[in-house]
């Protein structure tokens, strides 16, 4: 299998979840002394992970949980942060500009700063007020964070068995996902690696994967050509486009969104014969239990996507470290 | 001038401020009883126009405002919706579907809801707690409502003089601001509307406008391939697929935001020699003050597509009226 390694991928994982007892000493000394909400705060990609994020707390959770793009934040501000918030980021490089002027602005609110960055002597690890390097998912590096902040307010009592079968099987299983997938991904590539246009739809926790995979993968990493829509949205606007050869990809998953993305499938197959469905569904992971698929369905499509890329990179032969704009100008 | 029909725009203005006194005595009526929070509930072009507004309040008002997609809020859910909240939604035919489901969803929970729907003989219409028939824009019309929200929470007090000022000039000004674009909307027409592909961007309360133009005007009603995106997230992905001769169209406005437009002109055009920027700053309004213009600039910028909208209908030769598959097929 092309560009498949193996160790990298189930290392992610894990290292991840080897900080578990870090992010809970963290979370339960911020919970004693208290906090009012949380803000979920990115841009580009890390915005997206955070909306995958929101899509599932809203629903599951009582804590008050606000979105935040970190460039509008500096602008806009919003008058729920304070210095009883507690803020996410995460960030790779640790030097993301608007993030960095993002976490100045929240500490001159007197918020507390939670930060998974990857570079321990990058800026934003040296602002954050709590920094955790554990070098995986954004999501689930939010997850983390979230699921202990829910079991602390009485809403997550399934927390110890949940990280059971992640410790237990997860690393594993993305890996498993990843080989499965590769067959798929690799005709998807071939089949479309060179269209004009490519849609990406997404629901619930998958918006923000749909969102991402078209703006930080198809257009930043392999400069193709993408609408991203929600499944809501699609019969709004962007369903009277679709023609017999439209090429409409749509993220499927697990969670209570799954109705929208079907209803978007059972109708765009009467209009558009170039339909691909990527679906979590798909790929089962043995000693995981299903309750607990919407909330991995990030998780399990990031997987799906990485072999997207790889094929996308090969068909297009396009190395997706190249940016011609992205970091190497000034803006 | 193609299709301009002064008295109906002025019409449409004068109209919704002479639901002034219904909406106060309404809204008077709900804080007097008290609610706990504001929920934004539209999908398509109404979700657009409450993003607008959800951009403006955040920053301003320390009401709690949630802004959802009816669709996603009925899968979903929000756990902050309640027997105290206020909902809010808008529509000109009063049947979207999913927005009745989430009229009886909110119901279930025990909010009322302020609806503000054109047809008062319709689903909608009857579902509401307290319908306004004010037939007019969707943002000014919720706007009438949080206005009056904000100063009865003590943070407007200038909510007598802009109403006054929108009572004598807005209508006036916004067949001006028609008529001053409409060169600028035919130009960009003739040389636009058959190009492959056509990027909106926006911030702020112009974000909304900008997804909303994209979807809902370029897609729905003249089958133009679009992709909208943040002036924040611009910098995140879509940037590195810009070319010389893409075409690159800003919806710049007057909003705190109005330096991320700059942002995204001052660098685009090092890569781009297509960008055309619609800027709601070209359009002064006669007896208007400066410090109302933020908060106008959805409107402004509305008044400014509505004669790209002729202008696009005109040269592509495509009826805006036409649709294929929008409430004509069922999905």
């Amino acid at each position: 299998m092309l560009k498949f390694r193996e160790d990298k991928i189930k290392e992610d994982v894990n290292h991840v979840l080897a900080h578990r007892t870090e992010v809970e000493e963290v979370v339960d000394a911020i919970c004693k002394e208290g906090y009012d909400n949380l803000f979920l705060i990115g841009i580009g990609g890390t915005y997206a992970a955070a909306m995958e994020l929101e899509s599932y707390m809203k629903g599951h959770s009582s804590i008050s949980v606000y979105l935040e793009n970190a460039a509008d934040l500096l602008v806009l501000g919003n008058s729920k942060l304070s210095g009883k918030s507690l803020v996410l980021v995460t960030s790779v490089t640790g030097n993301t500009i608007e993030v960095v002027k993002a976490v100045d602005y929240v500490h001159e609110k007197g918020a507390r700063v939670i930060g998974f960055i990857d570079e321990v002597e990058s800026p934003l690890a040296k602002a954050v007020d709590y920094e955790i390097c554990a070098k995986g998912s954004d999501y689930f590096e939010m997850l983390l964070v979230a699921l202990r902040l829910m079991k602390n307010a009485g809403e997550f009592p399934e927390y110890e068995e949940f990280f059971r079968q992640m410790e237990e099987h997860l690393g594993d299983g993305i890996v498993e996902v990843e080989r499965a997938a590769d067959l798929k991904a690799e005709a998807y590539a071939k089949a479309h690696c060179d269209d004009a246009m490519q849609y990406v739809v997404g629901a619930g926790n998958l918006w923000g994967a749909a969102y991402s995979y078209a703006m930080c993968y198809m257009e930043e990493m392999l400069w193709m050509t993408t609408k991203s829509i929600s499944a809501a949205d699609f019969f709004h606007g962007t369903l009277e486009i679709i023609e017999r050869d439209s090429n409409v990809m749509i993220f499927m998953g697990e969670d209570e969104a799954r109705t929208q993305t079907d209803r978007v499938y059972n109708f765009v197959q009467k209009i558009c014969g170039n339909v691909t469905v990527f679906d979590t569904k798909d790929y089962p992971i043995e000693g995981i239990e299903e309750r607990f698929r919407g909330i991995l369905s990030p998780i399990i499509m990031a997987a799906i996507y990485d072999r997207i890329n790889v094929q996308l990179e090969e068909a297009r032969k396009h190395p997706m470290d190249i940016r011609r704009y992205y970091r190497r100008l000034s803006y």
